[in-house]
């Protein structure tokens, strides 16, 4: 089940598949859309994974974008190399995607280079998206003002600071914009984008490719089924690095005038 | 939520909560887990991501092995780098970890050295695990006779040729062994193995950090959901690979007289 597996698997017959489904279900979709997935350093490693799995099952023209040609360094200790800079980068994408992770998201709503490119991508882009602190960075680039959308639990409430209007749920779609939850929400999110690109037969497909059946062993994946205790421990863990989303989001909101 | 985040977050408090938590429920765990990950080329980036993602906020020290310590390319298109070769690893894991992706298990398997290494590893690991095709890696080093356990849908009824017993379930635990479904299962396996390492307790806070809450967008995620046309289609296209596995699978077998 790798690159060139899947490749081949689906060369023979996926485009037409593609069209079939589009035909009586979807708009037509491009045949190999373009995404643009941005990355920064303190990424979380998992929020890029979901989506890019599903992206690249679907033979997406995949552009990791960072702000300089430098490998990143993810929450787990594993570097991604861009393939584009800011500089070099296409603008027109199918989608737009950023990842979250706290400290990374917060560093990049304080730079005015990589809010200003997310502005430009976004304006241009077919799709608006985003997993887990990632929509904090799209709020501060302006694309959510009057938009629903989500966040990582902890952080989702400060969405409004920036113009957009929260929703718990774990996908959250408004037009063309489209938000996932914290981290694991990204295959969730990635099975979402690929119906609206390609048509939910591709869309279950992936999902079965990828055997997203899932079955957690606990029930604590959010904070009304982990409960206060759990959630109060982590809020108290995170706070300073809450407080600084925070700041980052007042201040992006001073200067977009909300 | 980066990993020096987490790790910031998590160590005041965690040696404690890892001790209070065992004291109760469950036998004591090691402070810092230490994780050895098989890597190879043509693995699956969301089979390792998923379970270092867990291993990660846990504070594990982990291992990336792989045959040499050049780079191994992933299906995304992503190099992971080992941080040791089976000439320098240590053998004495509490978790032996083996991710899949078919062609790159297929090698493995036909590879005396990597099925060499795998079982010197297996043989004194705390627990033997696996997510999606890895587990016929495991089968292939013997790891799995006499034992119940699961992989990739298309494939887990091979594994009886190498001793194994199927079961179907998303995480299937016998004695020390634990594998997981295919791809994606590998977030449920990661909570599960957390549990066993440091307590429910633990397992839930890291369930609640990666809100894992999954609400898939379509109902398609085993063969049984997604139906027999969705199901045919995949086996079809994955025919060859899949025969390929089979031979590897019988040669195991006769290797190891089953």
């Amino acid at each position: 089940m790798d690159r060139r597996e899947f490749t081949a698997a689906l060369a023979a017959s996926s485009l037409t598949n593609l069209f079939a489904t589009a035909a009586h279900a979807q708009p037509a979709p491009p045949a190999r859309p373009r995404v643009g997935m941005l990355i920064h350093s303190d990424m979380i490693m998992l929020d890029l994974t979901g989506p890019l799995t599903v992206f690249n099952i679907m033979q997406a023209g995949v552009h990791l974008i960072a702000k300089t040609m430098q490998p990143v360094m993810t929450d787990v200790g594993l570097p991604v190399a861009p393939t584009e800079s800011f500089e070099t980068s296409p603008r027109a994408f199918d989608v737009l995607f950023v990842p979250g992770g706290l400290k990374g998201t917060v560093a990049a709503m304080n730079d005015r280079e990589t809010v200003d490119f997310v502005r430009s991508a976004g304006e241009t882009a077919r799709f608006v998206t985003s997993v887990c602190t990632g929509s904090l960075l799209l709020g501060a680039a302006g694309l959510l003002r009057g938009y629903q959308a989500t966040s990582h639990w902890y952080v989702r409430d400060l969405l409004p600071l920036m113009g957009g209007i929260v929703r718990s749920d774990r996908v959250v779609e408004d037009r063309n914009r489209l938000t996932g939850g914290g981290v694991t929400a990204g295959i969730d999110f990635g099975l979402t984008i690929a119906s609206r690109l390609a048509g939910e037969e591709t869309a279950k497909r992936i999902q079965l490719l990828i055997e997203y059946d899932p079955k957690p062993p606990f029930d604590a994946g959010s904070p009304e089924r982990a409960g206060p205790a759990l959630t109060n421990d982590i809020l108290r863990r995170r706070k300073e690095a809450i407080a600084q989303a925070e700041s980052a989001a007042k201040a992006a909101g001073a200067s977009l005038k909300i």
